[in-house]
């Protein structure tokens, strides 16, 4: 492709972009596609010649877009965020640009030392202990594999790496804890019988007595506690697992100290939900996702460990293709984690930091949680819906219960659910707390506004309306 | 940001791209900053106000570039390229526009389906056997690491994942496999240990026959035979091991066959090339990155599997909060590696494949084999260079050698390596052969021509002739 056309395309590109987001709500929020739908309009074989940009553009308008899932959406209230923004989008493209693999100093000294400043821009924001070092990981199912591969070789002496993990190591967790610690403990060889999920509370978050007991009762056994995993803001309902006595018992034992703020780490740039991270000097390592509520184009997972040494020393590895003259006076990354390549992430995450600033992030975060609170409020002052979980952020746990039994519920709030989501205005995931199918209302992307919710809850209502017609006599949305 | 703003950056940003791409030859191969240097023109601090795009993108240039090593550089000779394209920069503009999680096919049905296609599409193009299935790795490193694990889990019958890895398992890989081989296997709770590294021939292949009696040696001993990961063009010097020998090795001890074919697996697109996967209908699973020599901006690693249910089995999580209605009947890709978070870069290669066609990649791919042969025959037709392995691809290992001592030789190539890179025209990165310090010159960047490579070659002339005086009276570049 020529300069001239690049330039003509890129310019379309930038339009189409520039329209997408502002026009995000003609569009469902969900794909309406049937599974198959994409794959039969597209042929089997790959073209022998060049086809032009004006076809291939046409068909990612005509056959990918109706099949994309808009989590961009201001009625997105699934899962969690996965939020871009303007300043990350432009970012992505000098990025995307230059083509860098930054997976040493000297392959891209640029992006080794801003990814060490904005780390510590990171740090210093939500308040993590002076002297942690981070690191951009892809995903946080990523850096917690990493964590507990450390935590491995700490616990073994370094022994696993070279003659395999052979001990009975255990990991903890509670058992709200997100899957990926299942999978991070299947992959680093620790084995799924051997994490010990811990009992929540009633707001579950995990009980730092049990705990207590099942390190002790597992070392009774033979066994040896290696790992205590928490997490500040579970995925089912953004429950935070109370750092400060979790901290003190893995100090007391000498566990490796993990937590996962996957989602809620970004809130704890606001001075008033700091409290989320208290007893946050005790741990090892930590990871946060600022491709989630900070506004930074996925992938993005901000990993942070007290000392990298015992990063480094897990991970390092020293062909001789790969050495350089400086390796002894810079961060070589490729050591602080699983990948060797390794994409130009602290770009991005430099233009949107510097584009908003801390108090423009802290105010959209602060609104996300100011609808959430108001969200919940809905919730608990209707008769007939009842709010499943405490509202620490801004997720909302919440169901449709007019008295009837257990078994019932589940199966009329699956079917409001699947109502609800039907319509392609909003869309929303749910969870299982305690046995209960719970409805989850996330409010974290950008875009969403006070009317959003608005519309959001007046839609809930009508399909509860449906579901239980006594409440046709019943409110309208507040 | 408001929309008119986005545009106007929007459309400055793509001019930038633009200006760089076309103007590549402007600035050193290799950014010329000391350590620290970048690092200490950025605050310590993050800023509390947002700041304007227009000081955000002047710093870019000012503070930024001159610490980036420009892998797109028509003289960039080293490592292994790692190409962008036009048609891939724009695609990837589009993926951080939409802002898209593709973990599971609910999410982005759209790049569920076309990462189907698109991988359907690369397996065709360099003869994979049929019914082989692909997913999209971030890396090669990954890939690998995902083929121990699955190879693991078969080995074990899929008890390593409940009860950790207690036996002793075996990795085979040649001498030569890259260092992502070791790493994978430390991971994944072999240990380095059960590494077992079988030598290779004059050429840099595995032997075949060496590979038997490490099996046979293994097992007298009580060990457990697992995986065989065989190389296509090693990092060091693109020998190719003979797939067909190694394959049938492993299909006669039931060992799982994983082939790295990180660089070379593009060539496979030119019919003249295909012999370097002759034996590929033996392979378990085959990772190559069309990040690489494909033109599709990193990361894009295409890995290819006989039996996806292996694959599935082996990681596959079900928490309650990711299930689905359409589960029975999609790929939800989570499952198919390591992350659960996935970006949709089905999108790139789609636009690259289409954009070039087969006929447009191969040709580009022919170019570059052209003049590394071309490379090839100066280095062997010039008395003090010495060709240090064979040329199969486009990569020509060489050195300088006027008969003295290897001790010496050593010395002066690493000299002799570290006066052409601090010229900042080339970039070249060595590696060690037999214990010889040897330099690698990799054409296989896009932008890449024939001046390029004859302009290289008068570089290390020159550079040879002030290292040896005699050489002084000898041709010029030819």
């Amino acid at each position: 492709m020529e300069k001239e056309s690049f330039k003509k395309f890129g310019y379309q590109f930038i339009d189409w972009v520039a329209d997408y987001l502002s026009e995000l709500e003609k569009y469902p929020v969900c794909s309406q596609v049937k599974p198959g739908q994409i794959k039969n309009q597209l042929p089997k074989n790959p073209p022998k010649e060049g086809e032009s940009m004006e076809e291939i553009f046409m068909d990612f308008q005509r056959i990918i877009i109706p099949g994309i899932t808009h989590w961009q959406h201001p009625s997105w209230f699934a899962y969690f965020p996965a939020n871009n923004s303007p300043a990350s989008i432009l970012a992505e493209l000098l990025t995307a640009g230059m083509g860098s693999q930054c997976m040493i100093w000297k392959t891209s000294p640029a992006a080794t030392e801003l990814e060490e400043v904005v780390c510590e821009w990171l740090r210093q924001m939500i308040g993590l202990p002076e002297g942690m070092a981070g690191v951009i990981q892809d995903t946080a199912s990523t850096a917690t594999l990493v964590a507990l591969l450390t935590a491995r070789e700490k616990s073994t002496n370094f022994e696993a790496n070279q003659k395999g993990l052979r001990m009975p190591l255990v990991v903890y967790a509670s058992e709200e804890a997100h899957s990926s610690v299942e999978k991070g403990a299947k992959i680093a060889g620790f084995g799924k019988e051997f994490i010990h999920y811990i009992p929540t509370d009633e707001n579950f978050a995990l009980i730092p007595e049990k705990l207590k007991e099942a390190i002790n009762e597992d070392k009774a056994k033979g066994l040896l506690p290696s790992c205590v995993v928490a997490t500040v803001g579970t995925t089912s309902s953004t429950a935070c697992d109370p750092l400060d006595p979790i901290g003190k018992i893995c100090r007391r034992y000498g566990l490796w100290f993990h937590v996962d703020a996957a989602y809620a780490g970004t809130a704890a740039i606001l001075p008033e939900k700091r409290w989320i991270l208290k007893g946050v000097e005790h741990v090892d390592s930590f990871v946060f996702n600022p491709h989630k509520w900070m506004l930074t184009n996925f992938d993005c997972s901000a990993y942070f460990v007290k000392d990298p040494g015992v990063l480094t020393r897990t991970f390092e590895i020293h062909p001789e293709y790969l050495k350089t003259g400086v390796d002894a006076q810079v961060n070589n990354y490729r050591d602080w984690g699983i990948q060797l390549g390794r994409r130009f992430r602290a770009l991005k995450l430099w233009f949107v930091i510097r584009s908003y600033g801390i108090e423009g992030l802290q105010a959209i975060i602060r609104e996300h949680i100011r609808l959430a609170q108001m969200f919940k409020d809905w919730v608990k002052s209707h008769e007939y819906f009842e709010l499943m979980a405490p509202v620490p952020l801004s997720v909302v746990c919440f169901r449709l219960n007019d008295g009837r039994g257990e078994e019932e519920l589940n199966e009329i709030n699956k079917e409001f659910h699947e109502r609800i989501n039907q319509t392609g205005k909003i869309f929303l995931t749910h969870t299982a707390l305690k046995g209960k199918y719970v409805l989850r209302m996330v409010i974290g992307t950008r875009t969403t506004e006070e009317r959003n919710v608005r519309e959001a809850w007046g839609l809930i209502l009508e399909k509860a309306k449906e579901l239980i017609p006594s409440l046709k006599k019943r409110g309208e949305p507040k």
